[in-house]
């Protein structure tokens, strides 16, 4: 059918968009910047959606809406954060249309100006901590664990599906906390559950860290995040958690009574992954067939293509497909049988490859005879016979097996790719061959930083949590080093 | 704790902002027009969601997600349409802030005027087909059947929670078919899934009915819908299924190849629920206490409240309830166990009751010696005591009865309150006294409906699905009658 993928050594950056294209995930919209997410890509967000709402309610979390809309004003509360997000943003200065003079098309309706302008938010802090204001009055009321599943618009310049679009899809929580210290230990246990859902769920391993000041969310005191390395060698921001301290409290004045009846400001987190964890998923699995998909997150996770070439084949071949669908079912495998008769195996067998299926069944009436059918781990590409009876106990079994070779392809290619840069020429030279992961110290200043990036387009992407003391120098200012970080390009 | 519900018969419409308040299902927002939807509320909203995604994809649906804006150029394409949805939207006019001159506030930057203003979606059919006409070639392409979750946005000057505010949560079925009848055929499934949903998992009876041309979605050919009566005798419109011909296939040129090699206009439906299902809801089952949920979308379906005097008698009744949650939890009944040192049980009782749970077990240490509980049902308001043993299994059968209890006294209020008119005088006192549905002979004309509306403003609400023959006059008019159908005043 002329689907044709880019391979990787070829164009990174084609391979991405044809992947995304071929596999039915998402396209542009006629609205720049704007993505369309297709049943099959959108499924892959359902999945992750689900899976993260389990994890949040399990620790306490409940779900909750906020408006779409930010009044103008709200963004200035918070110095650091307009400087941070009211620059490219949406905004709605106007509440009615009408008919033009000639009628035929429609036109702004100059009367229907609205007197504060609405921007389309770009996150949601300002809005929920106005709204938190009435709720929260005394310690009972604490702490708040809230999040919300929302659409966010960022006016981008240069977009990318998934992974930088200027609507995305994502999650939002905004906690409230009585101290300080319960305010980090929840930023902290986020990332945790953060870092485990990439792991676990997207087999995507993960280096859990802190941001340099630079690189912080606009208005956190800290930002943690989880940071991933990518098949090109640049690093994607994951998800972050942020602790807040009391900037948003200060803010919007919210206040509560303690148990010794002081008034004190409340301690604040926000924490957030997007639809860019699906670019991210592609980017780390997927190889020159198409898309890898690790079993958990995978919507369909057996196909089974009948193979047949005379009506009396297609009806033993039928019976075999049909038990082993009913006995996945039964195991509550999701499983496509493939009946279509317009498309021969072979095109099949391709269109499941692209897709990223991680297992295919394939029974011929050779298969029947012999009491066994062909199955083909997409992970491996491997082929074996295996015998009919059980299968779907076999399977089973095998799943977390693929799901487990996924996770650990993907951090041998990290492991691969991870160098100690001892001196700057080295990071530089390594920066400029895509190597990955540069471990280097770094005398902890802004400034030096900046000149890096400036120089090298490398950022620090995180600095450990479990840092111990650091010996030596700074590579670049030759000053006492503070941290050893890892530097890369990044998404 | 001063919560204070208005009798219905008060006031019946501050006896339904108490409860959405009390209740903390929602809240005005500090934009105008626009909700907060509280964890109480979105809990509502995640049960009909996941309700309604199982009865969607059985039905072979799938979930995609298209763009928030649409140019404005695209709701001029569709002349009915435009007539509809262009007045009363939010326009995007700019994309960036800046700082004003003196550095105190933000500004919009006067350079970032966007070339063509865009809409934020008060319905997606534009956006929708025009993306379809790039995904549909052929006949093989078709159906398309597909639904998204997404937020809206109409400017409404008179909002009201869940039931009308300029931002709310739907869905929104957009589907493509090769025939005419096929699209029909789709929306009428709509139509019964739509009610089956609202009768067995909402428990509120409904009317399928036709939409008279008035009343119709702009840009469809026919509107189906569901309809409820409110316990103010007026009526809700709870759900819309659209057959939309060929209007959208003709206004974005989306044509496909037939098996014989034509080229055709595809045929489309759009249908949609949205939070205000929340507000018919609350307004078919509650009382003057508050809220009274179905058990079927109760987040929380039993609470248990322990009463004690003494640390002794806290253990001993703790023990009984434990396992009561336990056996609760087996069974996957969501219960909640009240522990709350701080709060008297006589206040938690009228909390859960306020908050609709429909069961509430108390247990104190005389029930433990007698091995009985107290079981509160919140729909009849009536206790019995029961034995301890077995009583997961006592409640797992009691719930669907109190299901179908609700939904019965609901019927019995819509059937009580609905009469026939035979003169328009009769109507008119009818309509005047709130008295519910009134079935009347129409003649089928926009001028008579138009005229009843305006004198007593009433509406058509809709005209019968499985209509015989009419005999007799139009109420209004005295010319032949072409319909018997339903007034009533209408949310």
């Amino acid at each position: 059918m002329g689907k044709k993928i880019t391979k990787r050594s070829e164009d990174y950056s084609i391979w991405y968009n044809d992947i995304v294209k071929e596999a039915e995930l998402a396209e542009h919209s006629a609205v720049k910047g704007c993505m369309v997410i297709k049943p099959y890509g959108f499924a892959l967000w359902e999945n992750i959606q689900t899976e993260l709402n389990l994890r949040f309610k399990e620790t306490g979390h409940q779900n909750a809406y906020f408006p779409l809309f930010v009044p103008k004003s709200f963004l200035s509360k918070e110095a650091a954060h307009v400087e941070g997000f009211a620059k490219e943003c949406a905004v709605v200065t106007h509440y009615r249309l009408k008919s033009s003079a000639d009628g035929k098309e429609v036109v702004v309706d100059p009367e229907a100006k609205l007197e504060e302008e609405l921007i389309v938010r770009p996150t949601s802090e300002t809005i929920i901590w106005n709204t938190y204001k009435n709720w929260i009055q005394s310690y009972r009321d604490l702490p708040l664990l809230i999040n919300q599943w929302a659409n966010i618009v960022r006016w981008e310049m240069r977009t990318r599906l998934f992974l930088r679009t200027t609507e995305f899809l994502w999650q939002e929580g905004h906690t409230a906390h009585a101290s300080k210290q319960e305010a980090i230990d929840e930023s902290k246990l986020i990332l945790d559950l953060y870092a485990d859902f990439a792991e676990n769920f997207l087999a995507i391993p993960v280096h859990k860290g802190l941001k340099s000041i630079n690189e912080r969310f606009a208005g956190a005191i800290d930002t943690y995040c989880i940071e991933a390395l990518m098949q090109d060698g640049k690093s994607l921001q994951a998800g972050t958690s942020h602790f807040l301290g009391q900037n948003f409290a200060k803010a919007f004045d919210v206040k509560f009574q303690t148990k010794e009846g002081k008034q004190e400001l409340v301690w604040a987190t926000s924490w957030g992954v997007s639809t860019r964890l699906i670019g991210g998923l592609i980017m780390t699995h997927s190889d020159d067939l198409g898309l890898v998909l690790p079993p958990s997150i995978a919507p369909i996770k057996v196909v089974i293509v009948p193979i047949y070439k005379s009506e009396d084949e297609r009806v033993v071949v039928n019976d075999v497909a049909e038990r082993i669908v009913n006995e996945l079912k039964a195991l509550k495998i999701s499983a496509k049988y493939d009946q279509d008769d317009n498309k021969k195996p072979g095109w099949k067998f391709a269109e499941y490859e692209l897709k990223g299926i991680p297992l295919r069944i394939g029974i011929g009436p050779k298969d029947v005879k012999n009491n066994s059918v062909e199955l083909f781990r997409r992970d491996t590409l491997a082929k074996e016979l295996v015998s009919a009876d059980n299968i779907g106990e076999y399977i089973s079994k095998l799943l977390p097996e693929i799901q487990q070779n996924i996770f650990n392809k993907a951090l041998k290619f990290r492991e691969d790719n991870t160098h100690y840069a001892n001196t700057y020429d080295e990071l530089k030279s390594l920066i400029d061959s895509n190597a990955g992961f540069i471990w280097a110290n770094w005398d902890g200043t802004t400034e030096t930083e900046l000149k890096i990036k400036e120089e090298t387009k490398a950022t620090i992407r995180f600095i450990p949590l479990d840092e111990e003391k650091i010996e030596g120098k700074c590579i670049y200012s030759a000053k006492p080093a503070k941290h050893k970080v890892v530097f890369a390009k990044a998404y």
